[in-house]
């Protein structure tokens, strides 16, 4: 076995010690069985001084070398002796040549013409596809088209992952045990009002993901004054959600769950399909909110407000209202839409549609995910956004300190 | 107020004491403000004997009336005067008429020229539609035709609510606290599988409900051992299921952890991406498996036994799959197909797919649902499945002994 | 076999249909293979009548109709021909004579020289002592002395199980699926403060249970409040609660969490361990409250008010503070001294606790528990206490919610 | 503000930049407001070299450079300029003086005489005492003698933190998201047996940790196994392990539930309280396996193979059994006689214990946390111990699969 033939340089620059990237690099190559040599380094000496490193990876056999070179490539580490990036043509219609390069939500850089240029549409999970302007942007598989031209393998391409703000002074700036439910919650509270406080004053949009327990548990009104506020510039939900929150409208109650009193009822169960039926009869929401059948609530002020709102389908959806877009790839798309610009996302209840939006967010976008289950909130950071804040608490109750929080 | 001209009689006749309906009769009355008053009532002296009740049902108003009358027509209270139901056309396409019957999972009859038909695809949260033929049943709201004639209102309708067997001498004769993570397991093991066992001895099917996690922990194989053991007749999940389990017959590891020493490593979670892509220039599960890529696992063994596999779309997708469902009703529809002849449903670790196949079920078929979160299986319960066994365990090692117990 | 010489009569009377606990009783006859014969039965004609009826009892040997027996005395059955209830007296220090009677938590009767007498400071899992002067009242297994008259056999014992209110306008008079996370919030809210409110003015107690989440989350204050406003009359808790309650007025941070910025510090773990010796050092948390160590929170409020502070210590403790009652029995014996006058018990966030507590309480104590955990919630509810609502909400918004709610 | 007077040189030397110790104290020393500059950073080139770094913090005032050096200080950063520790004799019985050095659970070395001298019974949150002879070692807080020399503040007391293993290639060995229930479970199985078979053959003690639902489950029998393959050397349970295993060995029910059928019987529920009943006349389980009253189990084998056993008390015990040890801090010395020698520790189904037991234990002791819980699993991870793999599963499956691999 002649080792010295599989080696490979690599570099690496920025905070790359205090934001972990330069110890998971020596981390992977060591887990993946390889060696290495620095070559060089120069430690920044002060806090605000970047760092520079040369390594040498060597390993026992082209795979593991493949192996390492994918496992670092998401921390920035970058072959030393850069070349522009290699495309193939598509010849499957929604499908990517073998050996495609794969997306993470980082931004990333496809040099091309020896130029790093910037990758569009940032998204984890796609293709890179190069326009014929020489233009790079993130691909959805489904949407590859016969002749694409498509990115294969690593080289040429470049990631430059966030780097942990240095002075911490914010919670969005903190990852350690993020999902506990034993935090002070008035703390996450101010947090959260404040980033989307400076959202709004960024001109940046905020993204409300809501699952149907905002409304069980009585939050619908708490929801639509957050709308009345300017704190929410576009919704995505399910068939549930909006179900709900009108079938409150119309009878007072939630899947027949009375709002005052609190009763389950079986006929009130009932109200969740008259509620849709009714909603059918006339044509959708927006005739039903005209028709002056749907006074309140989350999708009412979002009429009245003219804020967008994506209702995507799911197979235990009963009815659905007729808004609801029940092809899921279809959904996808339309959410995709609403993702340029946004600057805040709110996710609350919803394991489904947080896991499903978090897909499709850069990670420059930040998040908090609001669930009384620690598995959702796990899941979701699980996923790999950096920049995902999870509070484990109960639905209407931190919502209601959220809105006093933003009504100061 | 005259009080007396909101009044009602109503019978119910069977197991009702014994098996909680006429209690909960009672107390629905009271909870809703009404009284009642027992003007016959004979008691089943021994065990095998049932009892007859004729109820004076007295409300302060209409409204309160109705919802007393519809609550208590689940449990089988019927009125004393039965009339033919009634019916309207319908006016607008995919959407009941107002006031349209809304069906349970219950066993049920309409009245129909004095004579009392059984309703056929009996499904919860449906209307139903009376044939030009005479026959009534169940219809989802998405299927309604212009011209259809639906049921409205509950006269003529009677629902057959199921007795609790009298002898209760396994698991799913019991039925409290039945989420609870301490129980026997081993009991939990044997009854399950006794019941899949007598499934299969009265020529019925058993389904099976997966979600990723039966991959993930480990449990691919085992279900394939349960696919050759002819324990499985037909498969629901969805895109995540069949990709991990071919990315596992591909690559050796499920969302890029191996499956043999269970570590996680970056690269790996492109291998579902990719399963994916190659799956897709294939052009299906069956092409890869005819052309040798994918040799083993559960979509594997069912394409080999030519088990019918349903894979359901969701917007958390990647991909997906080409042979997934991606539009929810689609989904529903080709799922409905497979209910009929079902005796036995195992759910393991999907709250998505169980919920929507528990929407499905009628309410004869016995489900074990099987999760280690407990909030999974009380959302299952709390649809008004009766026939539910929920039980909290981890997916592979249940299995595991699930197994072991069906090779015996 | 002689199947006719293993029969018993029992009794039933009171609100026995509606109640369940006929219905109860007959699926226990079944459940344990027994046949039953309804001797009489008069069912109440209208809602405020009750119900009598008379059972025959057969089973086929007399361990079966024993246990028949046992399981249906707790309903209330009693057999037709009552008899004195049996005594033997203790023969050995701390333990019961084999085949005690063991009480539950429900109001109980011991049949004197003929007389129904009332049992004393009811209490579940005791067994029942017969003063020499005739009073019967629960003894804890440890409290037996040599020559107490115990009570053996359940002959000659009745108990009278709390029948479900007939009119059911409240929270508290609901049971089913209490512990789901999916409920209004605020009528929860609302109910507890109106049970508060109602103990109150009925003269009674008011008990908290409180776990260290409590802090942790940021409702120190709160609570305090609650104190202040005459809302809590004794509190339970542990050395954990009372530590981080007193490290917050100290050094403002809870086991190290600043409850103004929410960031964890290493440094600051330390200053639940230095608030535990500063607290030693002074001899307890009166000397540190009168010293002005500790001016603010829960256990200075308590002081300043002479609200009683039960300390219960537990094996995972640092520590523990002075005060903190180290030996299990004893802890338990200081917390019988304030059951009785109890009207209703608060407990948030302690499993450990919450259950201990819930062990001491008769049936008759109104029981609200709240705990974002829903298995904690669940146990409390599978140890039989029917009084008990179970709320699964986060204990500091909540508290937070139900303050507002008390502040009306 | 002459901020060049807060200033301290601290040194690091090993594995500091793949073992992560440098970059937490960089961000240590800028989270909490400071600066840093980098005097001299040797770093290693290949994977066995050792690095080093000498570091001058500076800080705006006292205290915050107090802050930054107590933060810094577990992982492994020492004053270049060393002085030997200081004491101070203790004045209160039971309380440190003031200042008290506060241990963590790392390897950990005091200067006395210009030496750096080992610290014995490394636990965490305790004091450290310098024996008249020159030696060193952790005493808890309740453990303090008047006159007792007791370290205080940071200086002359080093950590030496565990470096993070440098080849990867077991579970023990990986940290990242280690609660997640969706691994597979057959590679955490293998890895806990291959650890235990390690722990053995080093000649080092096997410590199980043992909650009621091991019992209730179904593991009684299991545990018995793997006693009798010599895989556990002392065992740390509760009264209510101990009760249930010794219920099902007397009556084959667990808390009235039988372990045969599964079914809960009221009846049964008396099983639990009259174990403890007949164990307390006998005086103890010793007697009541010796009398033949107990013939199976856990506890049985346990006495059978002389394996000692600790029961500590809690407050929600009934009972308890004679041999329960009531009082908390006797428990906690009780088991801290046991960790001596102790070389793997497996906990399962217990939240108290766990914690209890993981306060207990040096860093250097590996330990396998198996709870259906996540929370559970999360909460001891979060004290600290970074030797702990955390696995979320349920009891009895768990364990049966573990007794196979090890029976292998």
């Amino acid at each position: 076995m002649a080792a010295g033939k599989f080696v490979e340089q690599v570099e690496m620059q920025g905070h790359i010690v205090d934001s972990l990237l330069l110890p998971k690099v020596l981390d992977a190559i060591l887990s993946r069985g390889g060696r290495y040599h620095v070559l060089k380094f120069q430690m920044g000496e002060r806090q605000d001084d970047t760092s520079f490193v040369r390594i040498e990876i060597k390993a026992d056999n082209a795979p593991q070398l493949e192996g390492i070179l994918a496992e670092i490539h998401p921390h920035g580490a970058v072959p030393t002796d850069p070349t522009d990036c290699t495309t193939k043509v598509a010849d499957v219609v929604g499908a990517f040549p073998e050996g495609f390069y794969c997306s993470t939500n980082f931004r990333t850089q496809a040099r091309l013409h020896k130029e790093w240029v910037e990758v569009e549409d940032q998204e984890m999970d796609c293709g890179v596809v190069i326009d014929p302007e020489g233009a790079a942007r993130c691909l959805p598989m489904t949407a590859v088209q016969l002749g694409d031209r498509i990115v294969v393998g690593r080289r040429g391409m470049r990631v430059l992952p966030p780097e942990v703000e240095l002075r911490k002074h914010e919670l969005f700036e903190f990852m350690a045990s993020p999902v506990s439910s034993e935090r002070p919650k008035g703390v996450s509270v101010r947090e959260i009002a404040a980033a989307m406080r400076r959202t709004r004053a960024a001109g940046e949009k905020i993204m409300a993901v809501l699952g149907p327990a905002v409304v069980h548990t009585g939050g619908s009104e708490l929801i639509a004054t957050m709308i009345r506020l300017g704190f929410i510039d576009v919704l995505f939900a399910g068939n549930a959600l909006a179900t709900h929150d009108m079938e409150q409208a119309i009878y007072g109650t939630s899947l027949g769950v009375s709002l005052d009193h609190g009763l389950p009822t079986d006929e009130g169960h009932e109200h969740h399909l008259r509620t849709i039926n009714t909603i059918r009869r006339l044509g959708g929401s927006r005739q039903a909110i005209e028709n002056g059948v749907v006074k309140s609530g989350i999708i009412y002020e979002c009429h009245q407000r003219k804020i967008p709102v994506v209702l995507c389908g799911s197979i235990r959806d009963d009815g659905p209202l007729p808004e609801v877009i029940t092809d899921a790839i279809g959904a996808q798309n339309e959410m995709r839409k609403h993702v340029p610009g946004t600057g805040f996302c709110l996710m609350v209840a919803t394991t489904l549609h947080s896991i499903a939006v978090g897909n499709l967010l850069p990670a420059s976008v930040k998040v908090a995910c609001v669930d009384i289950n620690p598995a959702t909130v796990t899941k979701l950071m699980d996923r790999g956004s950096t920049q995902t804040v999870g509070i484990v608490s109960d639905a209407e109750p931190f919502i209601r300190a959220l809105v006093a929080e933003l009504e100061k």
